[in-house]
C-alpha cells in the first residue's frame, strides 16, 4: 500500500459497509443522534487447544484512542460513498445524509469509559462502554473491535508466556510473522503483557526500549562462502560488540561447533577485559542441548553468560523445556535451577499470532438506548444462555478477599454501589441456580475499574506509560490465585452480577420471548 | 500509534535490530556493498491441524514493493540509532556507519525477481530472490517476510475456503479480528485468494471493489429497545434499501420469527416491484436452518433469494454443512444442489487469522555471494535434512504433463534450460534415493516463474490488477491435480531439483561437515 493510501484505507472508512448502511439507516428515520451505549466484551478466554487463559490483559486503549481522536471524514471519502451504487444502479448513499456526515463524520459526540490496560480481565465484563449518538457509535464498532481485541489478545500470552519462564528475560521476536502493520501493535502487547524487549526497532524507538537482538544464521553463512568458519564470523561479531557479545551457536552443529567456538572467543573477550553476554540456541532439543551448552560454559568458567533459547516457543513449550531439564540436567551434574535462572528466551511467531487462538472473540453489543433522559436497557437474546449479554447502563467492581486475592468481579446497575452494601449477592450471568452471598465483613476491597477516558469527545484521562501499565499488570496478576494462573485447565474466575442486575436480565429476557 | 509515529514504526526501522547490528558489522569489515542473493520460500504448506493446505496462493508482492520504493532512512531514524547504547554504556552504532547508511539507506541498489501474486506456489521455492548489497539485503529481511507471509498465508485460506464453497459468493468479514492495520493486507489477499468481495470500506475503495455488508444485530435491538420489533426494523431497511435487502434472521429466533418476519417485508417489496436479496444466517446449526428457511423462502415464492451462512466459517465446516444439507434436505422435500446454489458466506475470523496456522513459516535466506564476479553458493546445514536451503543462483520452472495438470515444480541452476533437455532428472530435495525421470515427449510444457520486478531498484514490471491476479489464481488451480486439493490429507506435489543442482548441493553439504 503506497503511503498517500493509507489515509483512504486506515481513516475513518476503515469499517465495515454495513456500519455506514445502518448509519443512514438510522439518519433517514431520525434515530441517529439518538443516545445509545454499546459494551465491549470477550465472551471466553483464549483455548490454545491443549491449553487454555484463566485471565486476559488488558491493552490496546492508547493506539485506539490515537486512532478515534485523529480521523474524521473527509471529502474524498464522501465522494468515494457517493459513488457507490447498489444492485439496481442506484446511489447506495443520499446527500442529506453525506451532508450530515461531512457535519459529524468525527467522534467528538463520544463518552468513553474504560478498564485500564494492564489491568486483568475477564469475560462478560464490560472492558470498554462507548456512549454516543447512534450512527457515530455504531461506525466505530469495527474499528474498536479491531484495535482492541488484538492487543488484548497478545498481551495475554504474553503475560502467559511470561508467567511459564519464571519471569526470566522474554524478548518479543515477531515482527516478521505478524499481519503486515499490525505487527507493531503485537509488539505494544507484547510488551504490556510480559516482553522485556522486542526486536522491533520502530516500535522500541517509539516506547522508549532499547531493542534487543543477536545475529542471524546468514552472518556464520556469509563468512563459510567467503572461506571462512564459524569462528572467524563469532571473532568478527566479538570484535565489533565486545560488550554485547552474544551468539547464534546453531548454524553448523551446536556442541561440536558452534558452543566451542563461542566458549573461544568468549575466552578471548575475557583476555580483553570484557564480559560475553551469552549463546542463542535456535533448533534442535533445547532442553538437552541449554544442560549441554551450560556445563561447556560453566567449565570454561563462564557460569553466568545467558542462555538464550527460541525457535517456535510459547508458554507449553517452555514449560516442558523446564520440565526437562529439572529431570535431565542432574545427571550431567548440571544445577538445575542455575541453568533455569540463566535461561532467556526469544519468542517469535506464537507470540505475535497467538497461535493456537488468533483471535480474540471481542465484541461490541447495544446495552441501552436513552429515551426521553432515562437509559432503556436493550437485549439480544441467543439460544445459548450464556451469550445473552447484560443489558442496562453498569459498573464493574473487583472484591478481594484478607488474603488480598481477587475473588470475582461484579457487574452492578449504574446506581448500585456495592461497597454501601452489608451483604452482596453474586448471581452466575446465566444460571438461575448458582448464586453466593457474602457479607461486607469477609471482603477485604471493592475496587471499580472503569475509568473515564473521553466525555463528548474532550480526552479527560492521562495515560500511563508502558511502564505504569507493566507494573499495574504484575500487581494484578499477584492479585490472582494461583489456580486461576495455570497454564493447563485454570480455576474458573467468578464474573457475577448483582441481585438487581440479574433481575433486569430475567425480566427482558422473559418480555422478548 | 499516532500518525505522526507511523514514519518511525512503519519506515525503514520497521525491522529487527539485529539486521542493523549485522549491517554495522558487515560494514566494519568491508563487506557491505558485497553483492549476494537471499530466497524467501516457506518449508512446509500450512497445517490446520484437522486439515492441511496441498498448495498455495502467492499474494503481497505490490504492497512490498510500495514500502520498499518509498522508505529510506531518515534524520530522526539516523539520530535514534545514534541514541542507542549497549550494556557498557557505549554507542551501538558509529557514525562512520551512520553516514554511510546515510547515504545509502533505502533499496534503490536491489534487483529483485519474483513469482507473481496469484500464482500456485509450493515449499522449498523460491517466491521472492533478493540481489543486492549485503547489509541492504539483510536489514530488507523483516519487512520482506512481514509483507509477504501473512497475504500468502490468507490468500492461500481463501482459496481453500472458496472452494469448499463451491465457488459460491463468498464475502470477507474479518476486520474486526485482524492484527490492527494489518487486517487490510489480509482482506486484499483474501480477494486475491477467493474472496469475491470484503465488508472493509477502505480497502474496497482502494482495490476498486464495492464493499459488501447486511446489518448488525445491534439495528433490531435498537427497534426492540424502542418498543418497536424486528418486523418494523426489517421494513425499515426495505424502505431505505430497496433493491439491496439482506435481512439478518437471528436476533431473536430464527425459523419462529425471522424468516417468517423477512418472508413478510419481501412480500412487501415484492408488491412494489423490488426484488429481494436475502437473508443471512449467523449462529445455531446452520445446516438445518438454511433448509428449514429455503423452506419457506420457496413457500413463498422467493426460490431465488440468497442465504448467506455467517458465524466463525471454515473450509471444514462449509463441508460439512454441505454434507449435511445433501443429507438432511430431501426428507425436507428440499433439492440439496439447489439449495446448495443459492447459498453465499460470510467469513471473518477464520480466515483472516488463517485459524489453525496462523503465520506461514516463511523464510529468507542467503544463497550466493557474488565473489570477484562469479556467485559462491551459500549452505546452511540443518539436522533436519528437508531444513537445509537449496543453494546457489537458481531458476524455477513449472512442468505440465498432456493432461494439461501441472506435474513438478524443478529448481535448476542459473545457467540450466530444463526446456532444451531430452530427459529430466527430478531429484528429491533431500532424499536421495527419490528421483524420478521423464523424456521431453511425456512433458506438454516447461514455464519459468520467475519475473524480474526490480533491476537495481527500477521498476521493471507492470503490477497486474486484482482482477488478472484472482484470473491467474484460477488458472493456476484449476490446473492442479484434484488430489492436490483435497482439504484433508492432500496429495504432495512435487518439488525437485535438476541433477545438477542436486550435486551441487550435496558438495556444499560435505564440504560444511
Amino acid at each position: 500500500m503506497r503511503q498517500s493510501d493509507r489515509k483512504i484505507a486506515e481513516g475513518i472508512l476503515f469499517t465495515d459497509q454495513y456500519q455506514l448502511t445502518m448509519a443512514q439507516l438510522y439518519y433517514r428515520l431520525g434515530l441517529h443522534e439518538k443516545r445509545v451505549q454499546f459494551e465491549h466484551f470477550f465472551r471466553d478466554y483464549p483455548d490454545y487447544g491443549a491449553h487454555k487463559a484463566g485471565y486476559c490483559i488488558n491493552a490496546g486503549l492508547e493506539w485506539f484512542l490515537d486512532w478515534m481522536r485523529e480521523v474524521h471524514i473527509r471529502e474524498e471519502d464522501l465522494t468515494y460513498l457517493r459513488s457507490q451504487t447498489g444492485r439496481a444502479g442506484t446511489r447506495v448513499f443520499q446527500d442529506d445524509f453525506l451532508d450530515w456526515l461531512r457535519r459529524n463524520g468525527t467522534f467528538d459526540a463520544i463518552t468513553l469509559r474504560a478498564i485500564p490496560e494492564g489491568r486483568v480481565v475477564h469475560p462478560q465484563v464490560p472492558l470498554t462502554v462507548v456512549q454516543g449518538p447512534l450512527a457515530i457509535a455504531q461506525i466505530l464498532e469495527t474499528p474498536l473491535l479491531n484495535h482492541l481485541n488484538y492487543q488484548i489478545l497478545v498481551a495475554t500470552k504474553a503475560a502467559r508466556i511470561y508467567d511459564s519462564g519464571r519471569g526470566r528475560l522474554l524478548l518479543e521476536f515477531g515482527l516478521r510473522r505478524g499481519q503486515g502493520k499490525g505487527a507493531n501493535a503485537g509488539a505494544r502487547a507484547a510488551l504490556i503483557g510480559g516482553a522485556d524487549f522486542t526486536s522491533n526497532v520502530g516500535v522500541s524507538h517509539l516506547l522508549g526500549y532499547p531493542p534487543k537482538g543477536t545475529h542471524a544464521h546468514s552472518m556464520v553463512q556469509v563468512f563459510m562462502a567467503l572461506g571462512e568458519g564459524e569462528l572467524s564470523a563469532f571473532r568478527a561479531y566479538a570484535e565489533v560488540y565486545p560488550d554485547d557479545c552474544l551468539l547464534l551457536v546453531d548454524t553448523i552443529n551446536t556442541l561440536e561447533s558452534g558452543v566451542p567456538n563461542a566458549i573461544k572467543v568468549f575466552e578471548e573477550l575475557r583476555r580483553k577485559g570484557h564480559q560475553p553476554m551469552g549463546i542463542r540456541l535456535d533448533s534442535g532439543d533445547l532442553a538437552h542441548l541449554s544442560i549441554q551448552a551450560a556445563k561447556m560454559l560453566d567449565k570454561a568458567g563462564f557460569p553466568d553468560t545467558l542462555i538464550v533459547l527460541s525457535g517456535d516457543l510459547d508458554e507449553l513449550i517452555i514449560l516442558q523445556i523446564l520440565t526437562q531439564i529439572a529431570e535431565e540436567a542432574p545427571r550431567y551434574g548440571v544445577d538445575p535451577d542455575r541453568l533455569i535462572s540463566r535461561l532467556a528466551y526469544g519468542v517469535g511467531t506464537r507470540l505475535i499470532t497467538s497461535w493456537g487462538h488468533p483471535a480474540l472473540g471481542g465484541v461490541y453489543k447495544l446495552v441501552a438506548i436513552c429515551d426521553q433522559g432515562h437509559w432503556v436497557p436493550a437485549i439480544k437474546i441467543s439460544e445459548t444462555p450464556n451469550k445473552t449479554p447484560n443489558p442496562g447502563h453498569k459498573q464493574v467492581w473487583r472484591v478481594y478477599d484478607h488474603r488480598d486475592k481477587a475473588i470475582a468481579d461484579l457487574l452492578s446497575l449504574d446506581d448500585e454501589d456495592p461497597r454501601q452494601m452489608d451483604q452482596i449477592i453474586f448471581r452466575h450471568p446465566s444460571d438461575q441456580t448458582r448464586y453466593r452471598k457474602l457479607n461486607r465483613d469477609t471482603i477485604a476491597e471493592i475496587e471499580p475499574l472503569l475509568v473515564t477516558v473521553l466525555e463528548e469527545g474532550r480526552l479527560v484521562y492521562d495515560f500511563p506509560s508502558i511502564e505504569e501499565i507493566r507494573a499495574q499488570r504484575k500487581a494484578d496478576v499477584s492479585r490472582l490465585d494461583p489456580g486461576v494462573k495455570r497454564l493447563i485447565n485454570p480455576h474458573i474466575y467468578h464474573v457475577s452480577l448483582t441481585q438487581r442486575l440479574w433481575e433486569l436480565k430475567q425480566e427482558l429476557i422473559a418480555s422478548a420471548n
